[in-house]
């Protein structure tokens, strides 16, 4: 075993180690982030939540603790703009501590920002430990989370006398898929919304299946194609391996800490290779970050310079796969199961609690049927359909996905009637073209961010920052600050 | 008797006799109206809807069966825009055969006519006949009915490939309030909103509890104050019975079956004359109608001379509300409970299993708190607070109504980022003020009928309809037009 510690511990000099892999997002709460400008002090606190807005019969009017967080340091009381940032899948410290150009637009705005944890992630249980278990888990929807924002807005509103302070909000991938929702949904509400990352469309059905590992693949081979080539001769290599189940020698290649047995065990160790990959691409910062994850700087530069290190393609493939997975280099050995999760989610739910309710998520109304088939990208073929999801998600959740139903209700790419919202995107990051790429009016604007990773704009500025972000941020603080300025005028116009 | 009998005859005598009050509107469904300039025949069909669109696992995918009437008499098959009234608390069958302006605008516009029916009402009912027992009358919400309608429309626009096609849609009343929901939830799918005497701001909360029983009085008002003096007088004549507990001269003057025997039958006895007025204010149609009953032609002109007929103004007061409650002269006697329910709707919530629906309704997202008091109108005080709605509701249906959440979820009069609706009313109809008076922009429209009942925009071209509607169809017609156009413009850009 150690050969494959020494291993491990090349890519965990890269960079400091702080968190752990395998753990839920609930575990990030108190790391202390670097590289940022401003240093928020974010109060925690609870909102007495509704817990069904759309049934007032099934559980009365019983309630729940929503936490969100709030920092008034920059607020102008009563007249500055509320930021409001619709969380997402995860403890909503995660995002606080990740969206600091929020709070440096804040400073410049003289603005309220408040962090709001969506339902059933982080500690915003509807129904404590038993949140997950059917039919509790029945109250995650889209339309919950976003009734509830609608409400904590409006009563958050009264309480700190606030009504006359215009709403922005603010949210990072599915966050800010929930960010142009508030928008077109509760315009009443909210003036305008910064959607970065926000894959409305690929979420909706629209768009090609292998478009996501497509870019994924993409993201390496820019590189240079031999990193592609030799990431694909490594799967391949794999593959030969498994036909022959010579699973003893998966298992020492790949360090597993017990030998796979199945065409099922070389699949999941399919998934959780390919999932290393989607996450270095999404997370392809200029400088190391903690956010889903450990990730050194530029880890596609350092996977595809991992994957090119030697000839032995396997050792490649697993040293790369660590950069993820055992960021810390305290790993002895992988245990496939730990370590990834197969889910309705091909591109990775993460582990934890608020894995489950991302699952059930992608088994209802969110749809993510993305496929990899080794030619449009460089992974094995793993299909996922919607028989396949939906056979998944029947045994799984019981429930049965309605795949038109998000695009009916949040209205896919028929968005004319929308306006006031900005769809920042980075031509690094996967999801991107599952969203809007095209400014499609004059206030529907596509800001596209050259050599960005994953809603990287939303971060507080670093040094290490390319002209692009930059730039960008400087679009959207604009924009923002004309839909401010556009509100104030109007709510002055009617007092 | 025979004295009762003659009375009631006198008014029985004003129109023809077809519907009988005390039964649901579905006993309605085969009566043939005339007067229309066009008789569409719709087909009567049914429409497979999902039972539960908020929640994926209580209910699983499960569906009912919802009905719909279509006719395509008019449609340019492919290219023609889409009529669709989004169907109120009641028999679809009543308002198909009660608008018949949206059948004469489709033959003008080549369009297809689709009247759908609201789930709980009519034959729509999720649960069959369990769909009014606790918990599954839970499905009952304004935001399920919308969701039926966008799916709806989105599905049978398939089916009928009609996906190029614009969809406008029309509503009377709530359905007017449930039309502009369709425009701003759903204005992927809408392309425009005619919101015929929509009470959306008084519904949300927003005004004063004493206008609509004040709008009441004033119609009768304007025969002359004489009228609304003779209401006031006999109504204090019978306060006066009832606090000598003279139940049998009241049973005797009101022609009722058994006589009162509590303040609470007074309370109730009260409740079913002020109902009787507000039915003559609403439908004072310039011609007689079979729309909530049997109206002659002018019913408050007619209530006024009734109320003035003789010097014993509780016999004018029985009479008066004999139009209404006995239009067919057949009823010997009054049944105070079965004429008249009593809900969280002091405007009335009809009979029969409508009726359940719509109270459940207007205990729940529907603010419906009008009172009387006597001073601002002619009737007797009958407060109806939010207080009063809460323990009846709690107890009717084990639910608290949210007075808030009608207003956060729709809207209220933030209606600034709207766009294409016009919201009519006829300042005859008591519900006017509810709603939206003034235009807002330019694509916000309202649209004032004088001399106009509620919803007379909507019913069909009669040779007795006042100017002030003819022209209101007009502009009402030139904006769809428009609106129309603008849509299939857009759609064939796109294509």
């Amino acid at each position: 075993m150690s050969k494959i510690i020494a291993l491990f511990t090349v890519t965990a000099t890269l960079f400091s180690v702080e968190v752990l892999h395998g753990l839920p997002y609930s575990s990030f709460q108190s790391i202390k982030h670097h590289g940022f400008k401003t240093e928020p002090e974010f109060t925690e606190k609870y909102f007495s939540q509704t817990q069904d807005h759309f049934n007032f019969n099934t559980m009365g009017n019983g309630t729940f603790n929503q936490r969100y967080l709030i920092t008034d340091k920059y607020w102008k009381k009563g007249y500055g703009p509320i930021f409001f940032y619709t969380g997402n899948e995860g403890n909503i410290w995660e995002f606080a501590s990740n969206s600091g150009f929020i709070t440096e637009l804040a400073a410049q705005h003289s603005a309220l920002v408040i962090f709001a944890e969506h339902r059933y992630y982080g500690k915003s249980l509807p129904f404590d430990k038993d949140s997950f278990n059917i039919p509790q888990i029945g109250l995650l929807t889209v339309e919950q989370a976003l009734a509830d924002y609608a409400v904590m807005i409006t009563e958050l509103k009264q309480q700190l006398a606030a009504t006359d302070c215009p709403v922005i909000v603010f949210g990072g991938s599915y966050g800010g898929m929930l960010s142009v929702y508030m928008r077109i949904k509760y315009s009443n509400i909210v003036a305008g919304a910064l959607a970065a990352s926000a894959p409305i469309l690929s979420t909706a059905g629209l768009g090609d299946s292998r478009q996501f590992f497509r870019d994924v693949t993409a993201d390496f081979e820019s590189f240079g194609p031999e990193c592609r080539d030799a990431v694909r001769g490594a799967f391949h290599q794999l593959k030969e391996l498994a036909e022959h189940q010579d699973y003893r020698r998966i298992q020492s290649e790949f360090s597993l800490c017990k030998p796979p047995s199945s065409a099922q065990d070389i699949h999941h160790l399919n998934g959780l290779l390919r999932n290393a990959f989607t996450m270095m691409a999404m997370l392809d910062y200029p400088y190391s970050t903690h956010f889903m994850g450990s990730m050194p700087a530029n880890p596609v530069k350092v996977a595809c310079e991992t994957m090119l290190s030697g000839s032995d393609l396997l050792s490649n493939l697993r040293n790369t796969a660590g950069i993820f997975y055992n960021s810390t280099g305290l790993l002895t050995c992988f245990d496939l199961y730990s370590l990834y999760l197969e889910c309705a989610d091909p591109t990775g739910c993460g582990l934890g609690l608020d894995s489950l309710a991302w699952d059930y998520q992608a088994c209802t109304e969110i749809n993510l049927c993305y496929e990899s088939n080794n030619v449009t990208d460089m992974f094995p073929p793993m299909a996922f359909t919607e028989t396949d999801r939906k056979l998944y998600c029947s045994k799984r959740w019981a429930v049965v996905p309605r795949p038109d139903w998000l695009k009916t209700q949040f209205w896919g790419d028929a968005l004319s009637t929308a306006s006031n919202i900005i769809f920042s995107n980075g031509d690094l990051d996967p999801w991107a073209n599952g969203g809007v790429r095209k400014s499609l009016s004059s206030s529907l604007i596509a800001v596209n961010i050259s050599g960005g990773a994953h809603h990287l704009d939303l971060r507080g500025s670093n040094d290490a920052d390319p002209e692009s972000v930059i730039s960008a941020r400087k679009t959207e603080a604009d924009l923002i600050a004309q839909w401010v300025k556009m509100e104030q005028t109007k709510l002055q116009q009617s007092i």
